[in-house]
């Protein structure tokens, strides 16, 4: 008897979710996990500190009802359609417990966030993966009801394409499907429309965000998720009933009531884009125009996996990506406009050599 | 098509957990939840601030490193062996999503924890409840050895009992199955003996800790479990990539580092247990011994549902508990001296009417 045969098979036989690297010594331009690359609002510095400096012996609230009475006010939908997560991460795990029962199916968009797939071998469910066609569109069949459908899970803006689906798009797919309908917001402040209102349009979308991305906060770990009222009341069954630390939630409210940092990043995040696309697109990349705060792109001359070395060599991190039977390629965080700068001059003597 | 269709059964069954009250609004002497009356070491709020000043938009380490690394130190074992969790519900959580399948069968002991029968709900799984003796020992069926046994829940020392089972009876115990047996040492900082050492002696052993009881940090939301490091990888897999924040990670790191801060913690409480255990024997209350930061007890006189609604309406909070087939009493944890004065005080006025 060894450890080993105590172990569930699916998770045995599972290789576990890799995210990108973080490397621990030497110091590299990080464009490989698109993190902001600007530091969070002061007031969430602030918070923070005020927070500490009092009663962290003390439980933390277990709803985060401060963000929830912050957010609903940005939002316009009431505090009891949203749910906190540790991290956008931590309400897709409760979204999938809460709805996939194993031997069910679940169904992504391929190529998309790899994560999905672990959710699935976690919970002992099938994973069905519907590619995109090659202008990132998704195909009737992705709407397609079945039986045995527990959940679809559709990033919108997709990583790591930065491409996304209409809000009609997402309805129309919403209206088809009788199971729940995830679309996974984590890059949508920086795209030009979103589907948060579609949450009072078909009671079966669920909008999750992260505050990792558009809010300069990966560190931090707060993600929320919004739905109607009854679908929050069982995933919150789910959770751990203290998901959210004291910190975490009072970072996350002062950085959710300052929209007005929050509008100023994503104008430079948004500018900065469009010179990472413009500068690549010099260099004879084929770049896909981005609403994320990423740009997929391939070279057709070189090997993406070996600009992926050559810049890590140069101490400069992206991510390469290759998805089997579909191809591969490098996406590319949005970094401060000097990250962008040595990216450009790092490729620019790759390529021209 | 309701979303109450989606949801698995399962979840639609359950209650949900619920924890003990956090009151939102008035002023309360809280002895409910077991927090630490005292504030943590001004290392940890120190090493949160710097952290806060520094860069909260990149990921935090994954692992925790900096805690591994320290915690292997104070502990006598490799970092392989640590494994850090969102509090130690998230390690009791990844426990269960890793060890056990659907369909097969949790054991606990009985009364205990409430939370080990919603994550056997959550999973799917079966919960059987094997009862304390009068003397809080229990019965060999407890060891029985069953084919359909997945994991082994055993509190120690025990809430709402206080009470401890030896490492001598908790080796046989986890040498008599052949499962994981998960040993919950939530408060074991306050007990005589525990049974780290054991996770070397038989490998079906996990000790799960919490920096939320001895450590005063119940707003941070931080555990860590030890097992051997097979066991610790298997568990890697299911944890969500980024479960600590980087505020928590490092102010769980200055707190274990400061096992100064720590000692005179626990000498304190223990101290002021002995104190709350004394004045409660002497209003007749029968109290029993706690190896916790909390005391179980029951007066023979007074209804303690009761007594429990007396000292709310008194703004003193304490956690009545009622278990079926078994019975009732009040949990109190251990306050500060002034708390316990207020305690007493009020209780005696309501005994003596």
């Amino acid at each position: 008897m060894t450890i080993q045969d105590s172990v569930r098979p699916e998770i045995r036989q599972m290789k576990g979710y890799v995210s990108g690297e973080q490397p621990a010594f030497g110091k590299f331009i990080k464009l490989n996990t698109n993190e902001n690359p600007f530091e969070p609002s002061n007031k969430v510095i602030d918070a923070i500190h005020d927070t500490a400096a009092g009663k962290l012996n003390v439980y933390p609230d277990a709803m985060a009802n401060s963000f929830r009475i912050a957010a609903a006010e940005v939002l316009g939908v009431d505090q009891d359609w949203i749910l906190c997560g540790n991290g956008s991460d931590d309400l897709l795990t409760i979204i999938t417990r809460t709805f996939v029962s194993p031997g069910s199916k679940i169904r992504i968009p391929y190529p998309s966030y790899v994560l999905y797939r672990t959710l699935a071998d976690i919970q002992g469910a099938a994973i069905e993966e519907i590619p995109f066609d090659k202008n990132w569109k998704l195909p009737e069949s992705f709407g397609a009801d079945d039986d045995n459908l527990s959940l679809v899970f559709l990033p919108n803006p997709n990583s790591p394409s930065g491409t996304v689906i209409s809000p009609e798009g997402v309805l129309k797919l919403a209206n088809s499907i009788s199971c729940p309908l995830v679309v996974d917001e984590a890059y949508a402040d920086f795209a030009s429309a979103n589907c948060l209102h579609l949450v009072k349009e078909a009671s079966n979308i669920i909008v999750t965000r992260t505050l990792s991305k558009s809010y300069g906060l990966a560190g931090l770990r707060f993600g929320f998720a919004v739905a109607n009222p009854e679908t929050i009341a069982e995933m919150q069954k789910v959770k751990d009933s203290y998901n959210c630390d004291a910190l975490a939630i009072a970072g996350a409210t002062a950085a959710i009531s300052d929209q007005h940092w929050l509008q100023g990043n994503i104008r430079i995040v948004k500018s900065l884009r469009g010179v990472m696309e413009s500068e690549l697109s010099k260099l004879g990349f084929d770049v896909q125009p981005s609403e994320a705060n990423f740009v997929w792109c391939k070279h057709p001359d070189f090997d993406s996996k070996e600009l992926y070395d050559k810049l890590k060599e140069n101490h400069i991190l992206v991510r390469y990506m290759d998805y089997p039977n579909w191809g591969d390629g490098i996406r590319i965080s949005i970094g401060t406009s000097n990250q962008i700068s040595a990216l450009i001059t790092i490729l620019e003597s790759i390529i021209t050599v």
